[in-house]
């Protein structure tokens, strides 16, 4: 598998709105995009430095605080707001998930799935990723 | 503070070197740099995807594991491994440390030191960032 390059790394934080401003006042980071994913019952915001290289940060926050189902609201209640996991482009997110499997690395999502911007994302567990969790990211216009 | 792009994200690791092959013979990344730095007590080891954009990743290793003045080695012990800090590249670190005290936010560092690559880092608690260890890094060429 061959990670093209780091494409976000994901926060977490108690109220989106408020910490968008936040990174655009203190940091003068610019949003650029922003979404309600029923789905996964998160809302995220993309936000990237002046160069805008293809490296952003991706806010996260849970529809619902208290649903314990939501690995979101999950990591807010047990560690509170922060760093949750690293995002890689890859070309071929089937490809890599085949052959992150063939090397025994345990997958949260065994199959791709449609994640943030439409693209095709998966999960591979921490305990496989010496305690990060890792997010393949195949993008849309692929 | 004008944040310019991603420069790395910190990740804690058991055993650098192990960290290294896994992340070069798993996901194809390539390291760019290695460096232990003895004032800090620890291993630093950075790495790129194929596309090599500015963005890269950090593995961290505590030189005294046991060592609980370090405070990678208290994060080691106390969370494990995982996804320590965010740095950000700005062009001017005495400035943004400037703007940052008077917005009100607390410094880890109030002044910019040496950090790894000769570059001029200074780090921003995590309480004025929304639970995310902040990294300021202007690098040396500049």
């Amino acid at each position: 598998m061959l990670v093209e390059n780091l494409d976000h790394i994901g926060i977490v934080v108690e109220d989106i709105d408020q910490a968008i401003k936040f990174y655009q006042n203190t940091f003068g980071m610019k949003l650029i995009h922003q979404e309600i994913i029923q789905e996964r019952g998160i809302k995220v915001a993309f936000l990237v430095g002046e160069e805008e290289n293809e490296t952003s940060i991706e806010l996260l926050e849970p529809i619902d605080h208290n649903d314990m189902n939501n690995t979101v609201a999950k990591f807010l209640k047990n560690r509170g707001q922060g760093l949750h996991h690293l995002a890689v482009k890859v070309s071929d997110i089937n490809k890599a998930l085949e052959e992150l499997t063939a090397k025994g690395l345990q997958l949260v999502d065994s199959a791709p799935r449609k994640g943030a911007r439409g693209h095709l994302v998966a999960f591979v567990h921490p305990k496989s990723v010496m305690g990060v969790l890792l997010e393949l990211v195949q993008p849309k216009e692929l």
